[in-house]
């Protein structure tokens, strides 16, 4: 790699959720003065100043607010809380709107109580509900699969197929799908899947860490790129080759870094952004 | 259901690791007494007696030895570790043929240092290995796809597709698919999968217990039948219906139900087997 290419940071974004531990000022002080270009900002970021004034700070701070983390949920067994998780994804789209990020990210969620048929049904009907609003405000949905150890209650989508095949559902520009490889690195089909996604100009999204071996927690127990088995690189060549040339999206639920000094671990996370992706 | 269905457990087998505190001579006691009627060993609960005498053993105690648990394992970065794994499996078989035991279920094994299709490959040629001496022996192998859960260390064969696809590719009688619903549950693509690989006659075993919502602990924290969020019953019909007639078989690996009184927990797999079953 030449020098260039070696801190070549122009896609590098951060979840906020990452360093958890910054308030959003701080969040996008530490970013810019890494160099890191980008921000996905997750919904309890905007709280304390509101999604507006969360937007200006982002642009002052000389940043790309990438897209909102995160909207979905939608099944229930219960039909209010189904009907008032079509509220909150409405007000997200607000949030996202009122903060200018063009992207609201999809956890489509998932029921134990019921068949994931009927979650998926559910799902569905969801998007139904919120996608005329999205088109209208001008921000994208994108649906992430989720790894199938989230079948349960996190989400009844867990392939890139599935995601593809409820995205083509609508046939319509504002639905895409997010490819988070922690998620979908296992799936002999995922080169196939990101190919066809991307001929349909689906590819909304790409978010980045690694698997651990092992892996201490199922949820918060995410690695650094390079600390695990996942050939991000390879992925990620995957995904420009179908024409993404959006943002490489480190986001990072772990334990061990939140606990880290946060302005150490950015370092670690650029480095490894560098190195292993 | 009419009280001969309901006391219905002929098809009933559980597996020497659900009840792990147990010796062999304990364990087949036990299950006989309460009309379980199959049982599969893992490799550990042979060792005391030695295949032969286990064998004896178990026909003396009025049960039928379903399976052998587990061959498998043979990927590995180091060629040496891939070569002591076919001489394992090799073992393996001459146990399962010594104790009577029509099948050896495989475990087919993943290595985080290579990519999931260098391991697949290994796993072809493992299976090559070995499937004549099977044959040979009159030992059936079966491949068991693993939850991608566990798609880093212990099996890159994730999915119902991988393991027909795998099974087919060899064109023996000898070679089937073991379906666990702890792995399997979650693919929409499930009871196509059984289907199909029931027209081939490859549906060689299954597996029962339950996804535990919230599950604690990934690998020792699987729930008895009707604790968690797994329509088993559903499953099994669909593996009735593609003509599997063979056992039910009982596996929960559980540091809690290990740590429980193990006659008792035998009364409880009893009733959860004809409750949700």
């Amino acid at each position: 790699m030449d020098q260039e290419a070696e801190r070549d940071l122009s896609r590098l974004c951060v979840h906020t959720i990452t360093t958890r531990p910054l308030d959003l000022e701080t969040a996008v002080a530490e970013y810019a003065s890494r160099g890191i270009r980008g921000i996905t900002v997750w919904r309890d970021a905007l709280q304390k100043t509101g999604a507006k004034r969360a937007g200006r700070i982002i642009r002052e701070g000389g940043l790309d607010i990438v897209s909102l983390c995160r909207g979905g949920f939608f099944p229930s067994t219960d039909r209010k809380t189904r009907k008032s998780s079509i509220a909150g994804n409405l007000a997200a789209l607000e949030e996202a709107h009122d903060a200018g990020a063009p992207l609201l990210v999809l956890v489509c969620g998932a029921d134990p109580g019921q068949s994931p048929e009927t979650s998926r049904e559910q799902i569905k009907a969801g998007i139904e509900a919120i996608l005329p609003r999205a088109a209208e405000l001008g921000v994208r949905l994108a649906i992430e699969p989720l790894h199938p150890v989230y079948a349960d209650t996190r989400s009844s989508i867990n392939t890139m197929k599935q995601a593809i095949d409820m995205a083509r559902y609508f046939d319509s520009s504002w639905l895409g799908v997010a490819v988070d490889v922690y998620h979908v690195w296992w799936d002999e089909e995922l080169e196939t899947a990101i190919d066809s996604c991307g001929r349909d100009g689906r590819l909304f999204a790409f978010h980045i860490c690694d698997w651990k071996v092992p892996t201490g927690d199922i949820l918060n127990d995410r690695g650094l790129m390079g600390e695990g088995c996942i050939d991000i690189r390879r992925i990620r060549g995957w995904m420009e080759r179908s024409g993404f040339e959006g943002y490489n999206e480190v986001e990072i639920f772990s334990d061990i870094y939140w606990n880290l000094d946060q302005d150490r671990f950015l370092d670690m996370i650029v480095r490894a952004y560098l190195d292993h992706s």
